[in-house]
């Protein structure tokens, strides 16, 4: 049998982002001074009493295997949070911790999904969804919510989307690229469709401490004991807590799911790394004051930016209540010219925009929002006000 | 659709440590004193000048997300290394990073195997790699080598396994289960079978540095240019550094297949720990001396452990070349009874010897090994000579 690949790695879209990065780098490499607005992590390094704890876990030999599913005293931080915060009850067999949010939604997939099951994805919605579906022999069906309905999908049209193959509706919020938070209404209409059709709902909860200007952050799980027990809770503690080079999320959800998540964690990769695990358990039980300072950092930036893009000619938005992502509508530049360019799409908007403005940021077709742009306020409030006057400029131009 | 789960995950076998490893918890959470010598990792903390690296990382705001491949510098120590030791030339882009030699190992057969395509295996062999072939829809096929040939399979019974399915043979040298090393002859033999039938090989190599009494490691990527074309090299840094909670694992093979692993990493869990990252480039490149002293260590244990066995009654065994484990048949006590319990299989015998010895040993079976088990020798001298010294107590009551 000749030396072929899987089908399954070989349909794995490459990131659309490569191109644009290694454009960066190139760039960067000549000496030219880009600004990004491409983050997807915040700029903050993690918190000193976070450092001290791995610093102390490695001292006293926490450097060995732990638990697949994760150390005792971490998943049990990890419940006392969900009770605190969301008023959700569990005991740790409810709980997995994993290499990143990342990886448990992978496994929640991996856990429920047959092959040729059909997974709900409102959309706008994080790239690596879709693809995952994909991995498990999953088929992606995509719900659109547009600008007009602040990007949450409306529920007549989820609901048309349900057949007898759907297994699962995958919901973000707050929303990855968009900054949506949904409400309760929306919250309580996919729990409903979801029993009335006997549907698993994965939530996406990872960037729940990011909220601004009021909104709040509901878990899905709490509306009702029946969607809590068809819900598995995604979160972790990258962004909340700076740590998204430790690689550490985690899980809740019904027993049963969670067990078999363990047993694909047991054989894909084993435990998170240990070191984390013990600095995790001081993230969640320690002092919270550089999380709300982190917080209010993304409120200020977050309005610094809505301010400068005010100036952007021709541009719309949705002011977004969470995360640290606006999205940007750029529809009325695509079709015009840049230079002599033909600006089809926002990758080629994006591919311009940094050749000759000198920022980066990320199309918004791999998120299924063609014609837009996600600009990132993970970035010093100096690069927000500068990037966006570069931009404002380079969009001028496409429109004169 | 009800709320049902995958056939994938429900289909992966519980591990058979499991209920041994609750009754360890329970009989220690009663006050008895257990030995444990079914251990798979170092008892080493990991040495103090990778640990310094990784407290300068977290300082120097090493916590944020890396390439998902790895850290560059990271990946050129691991192509150094592959050189100096090895012989092998590999560049950066025929080197991938994950959490653990397993889930690059995990990686390599899901790019690789397409559903239905088989997988050779050796045997006896380390029981993940039969799940894992499941878990991405192959077939294992096990080739099962016996004590008589110091446990390397005949190639001849290699080659009559091999079908028009046949699209992987995963050779594992030093092993785990039986410590065996691989002679260059035995690597041939694989070689020329693969070259022959046109198959990929993945060769384990993370007991790579435990080898002992003159033995020598062999990759067999080494053997010619056409076996590293076929061939991912798998290793990591847990077993030599004593690093198997950071979670440290690469491997290195054909551009080709490195690109769909890390496709497929991006989207299951990104980036190994940034700080383990950090932490391994001084693994690697630092003084070697304590990964010597532990392999002296090891050494001495395994010359004491073998010392002890011989006092064991009926059983035999093949005095292991590498790794840190001693294969006992107990075929002996098979059929036979303790009290009043029939020993039906090496699973009650370890739980017998757990019961009323106190020594905890993992079961052959899982391993492809019935009527042994496994003794690790990655404790201390004193546990060592009590483990077996109660063994051979236990087994002298069984054949009496």
């Amino acid at each position: 049998m000749p030396l072929t690949l899987s089908k399954i790695c070989t349909g794995i879209m490459p990131s659309a982002t490569l191109r644009l990065n290694a454009i960066v780098a190139e760039l960067r490499a000549q000496g030219q001074d880009i600004i990004s607005l491409a983050a997807g992590e915040p700029d903050f390094d993690t918190p000193a009493n976070i450092v001290s704890a791995a610093n102390k876990a490695m001292a006293e030999g926490g450097t060995h295997y732990t638990a697949v599913s994760g150390l005792p005293q971490l998943r049990q931080a990890i419940c006392d949070c969900l009770f605190e915060e969301k008023g959700l009850v569990y005991q740790k067999a409810n709980i997995i911790v994993g290499t990143g949010a990342k990886q448990v939604l992978y496994e929640a997939l991996r856990a429920i999904v047959n092959q040729g099951d059909e997974v709900i994805l409102p959309a706008p919605c994080w790239l690596s969804y879709a693809e995952m579906v994909g991995m498990v022999g999953g088929k992606a069906v995509l719900v659109a919510a547009d600008d007009m309905n602040n990007y949450v999908p409306k529920m007549h049209d989820i609901a048309k989307k349900v057949t007898p193959r759907t297994k699962v509706i995958l919901i973000n919020s707050p929303n990855n690229p968009t900054g949506a938070v949904w409400n309760m209404e929306a919250l309580r209409g996919i729990a409903e469709i979801a029993q009335d059709k006997d549907i698993w709902i994965i939530s996406d909860e990872i960037y729940e401490k990011m909220v601004y200007g009021g909104a709040r952050h509901i878990s899905i799980a709490s509306l009702s004991p029946d969607a809590k027990e068809r819900t598995i809770v995604v979160s972790g503690l990258s962004k909340a807590y700076a740590m998204t080079g430790w690689r550490l999320g985690y899980a809740a959800g019904p027993a049963s799911v969670i067990k078999e998540m363990d047993a694909y964690q047991s054989h894909a990769t084993g435990n998170a790394n240990s070191i984390a695990q013990f600095a995790g358990v001081e993230a969640l039980k320690g002092p919270q004051d550089s999380v709300h300072a982190m917080v209010r950092a993304f409120e200020r930036r977050r309005a610094l930016m809505l301010d400068c893009i005010k100036k952007v000619p021709g541009v719309t938005y949705r002011a977004p209540q969470g995360a640290f992502y606006v999205l940007l509508n750029v529809s009325a530049c695509i079709g015009k010219r840049y230079l002599n360019t033909l600006i089809s799409d926002d990758t080629v908007f994006s591919e311009l925009l940094l050749q000759h403005a000198r920022v980066s940021v990320v199309p918004g077709a791999p998120f299924f929002a063609p014609s837009h742009v996600r600009l990132s306020y993970a970035v010093s409030e100096e690069k927000i006000v500068e990037g966006i006057r570069r931009m404002a400029q380079f969009v001028q131009e496409i429109i004169d």
